[in-house]
């Protein structure tokens, strides 16, 4: 760890937890009802062994002091959890309704934001007893509550770059021709542990026409000569993610190859330059997509241009049309255009990207340039 | 794979579908609303690559055909997917609002039935545009839509049953003493996938006082002489679940040891003796708490006797109180009694159940006794 990465504290979840109050009451709500999941592990350190069908609920707003409600067998973990001392702990057992000991920790007429992937099943209990209450999802009310980092989240995220980065220096001298996709996946998968992540999140290896789907991963297919390869790797170092696509050609390209790779590279550029403080969100992304509208391949970029980075690999701020926030000094995000021709091949470059008062930073550094494999 | 373990089919899912509209008709309710996760993986066979932000939906209803609202780029994947031929399919793109999508395919004043663990977002999405439309979890409505298992399923939960015996077979003749929880755990994993296991899910190993919270993994402790150690492993086998519990002492057990043991031992005989067909779920829980507190350790027993398994290692049937639903031939759930003595040792058995006929049959077969280990 560098010197501006150390543990969090206690004091850490304290601000946290009161800056997430804070930003409610501007909001107008009355607080927060947060589930087991990236809010929870952000606002208090503390994540279930498992999230199960049992609740386990941090109530947050102005009246009361954070209080964790959680199922007894579960309580010990929770004690023993960093940052606990920050909470006050309920607990419920089994054979008791787990909405009717949390209703009681609520206002009847309250308005809470509640974490996005909390349980259906959860909220229709809270909505039930309550229900005058109001429940608004944190994406809708409040969706940049972990999206500015501070200098002790940024240095997690920069090391996972820079792991990122190492691993994709070495992939580029493994064998690709004649192995098949999922063993090159494992090699990623292999080189992000030992440039020190603890957790690989996904290995995407997209030759040739897997290539052209954004969301295939891996498979059986052999690597031949002449492929195009979307390699788009990450996990987690430190607690922050990694997220990094850059696409390689085995053997030489085809003219065609280079020009969508250029285009690609270019949008990618553009999208970056336009970064700066008070952006809106979706200028990134038509910024990205002119390049490669103009290009003539606006039908083949079929996703949004990038999504935010943290605790989790997809969070906001989502850099996506309707979009309309904007950027702020400290929030981390991808910029990642690309190009997909069905049974074919694609094309996509991804680096992620903070935002400084002076325009973006990428941490990620390796080169954009199409490289050629064996 | 033996004769009744076969390929699921598209006739499958297209029959779990139906069974699953006209479960929810006869409840009242117009149809289902289904994410990622254990219902849609039963309903269709799809499963996405990862649960995200970005909404997948199934909508059953008994007017229309079954449809999936998937994201535009995860279209391949559902297209490829075993069951998408009983599927009609509708996708949505970045920059739509998914929830404009997914409510024009549903009755504005209809009334749904959503899966447990879908994300509250969704969910208040789905509300905020369709505020006539009502919405209830399917554990409160529908709980029992995958309880009962057919041969092919029950074929697979045996199989993983085996496996987990097997495991427990072996586990037992290695080395306890001197080793950290986390080796004989990763001992744990290696057996469940060398004996056919494609996912691990858990193994706990409680040693000592870690014992004494049921929901310990396994840590740095290092075990010792006179130690009583609680195994309990499972993860999926052909995509069914086990979940196995047994409990162990290394070298000689104290007489108190072998007491607690023995109550615990007796619980889990008792409450499995009671199984029959139309026996309510919370009496399997109450045999068991009766033997348990008849013996003087009522408040050492802090979690309900069991859950239902199939392909999650958590769904109803829930043996608890208050739920007083009959228990049905073909349903499996664990039997899983225990007693926890903070800060010294713990005590839990556990046995996967199905209901015939007849009564009960257990699909582990381990002996129950209290084993020596070295």
């Amino acid at each position: 760890m560098n010197a501006a990465l150390t543990p969090f504290t206690t004091e850490d979840y304290r601000a946290r937890m009161e800056l997430a109050v804070h930003s409610a009451v501007a909001e107008g709500l009355d607080g927060l009802l947060i589930t087991p999941g990236p809010d929870m592990l952000w606002l208090t350190g503390y994540t279930p062994t498992a999230i199960t069908e049992r609740l386990t609920l941090l109530v947050l707003s102005a009246e009361e002091e954070p209080r964790m409600l959680v199922p007894t067998l579960e309580r010990p973990d929770l004690e023993s959890a960093e940052g606990s001392d920050a909470l006050a702990i309920s607990d419920w057992r089994d054979g008791q309704d787990p909405y009717d000991v949390a209703s009681a920790l609520l206002r009847p007429d309250g308005t809470y934001a509640v974490s996005d992937s909390a349980w259906a099943m959860h909220l229709l209990g809270l909505q039930s007893r309550l229900a005058d209450a109001r429940y608004f999802s944190i994406t809708e009310r409040l969706p940049m509550l972990r999206a500015v980092k501070d200098a002790n989240e940024l240095a997690r995220l920069e090391a996972a770059g820079a792991a990122a980065d190492a691993t994709f220096g070495e992939i580029v001298t493994v064998r690709f021709a004649g192995r098949k996709e999922t063993e090159v996946a494992a090699d990623l998968a292999r080189l992000l542990r030992e440039f020190g992540h603890e957790q690989v999140d996904f290995t995407i290896v997209g030759s040739g026409p897997n290539g052209a789907n954004p969301h295939h991963e891996a498979g059986d297919r052999t690597i031949a000569e002449g492929d195009v390869v979307v390699l788009d790797f990450g996990g987690l170092m430190h607690g922050y993610g990694s997220d990094t696509t850059r696409t390689v050609c085995v053997g030489e390209p085809t003219a065609e190859m280079r020009e969508v790779h250029d285009i690609v590279r270019s949008a990618q550029q553009a999208a970056f330059e336009a970064v700066r403080p008070g952006i809106a969100c979706q200028e990134v992304d038509r910024v990205a997509r002119r390049v490669i509208t103009d290009a003539g391949y606006g039908d083949a970029f079929i996703h949004r241009t990038g999504h935010g980075i943290g605790v989790t690999t997809h969070e906001p701020p989502y850099m996506v049309e309707g979009e309309e926030r904007p950027t702020v000094p400290g929030m981390c995000f991808s910029i990642e255009p690309g190009i997909y021709l069905a049974g074919r091949f694609g094309v996509r470059i991804e680096d992620i990207v903070t935002v400084t008062k002076d325009g973006g930073r990428r941490l990620n550094n390796t080169d954009r340039g199409l490289a050629i494999v064996e």
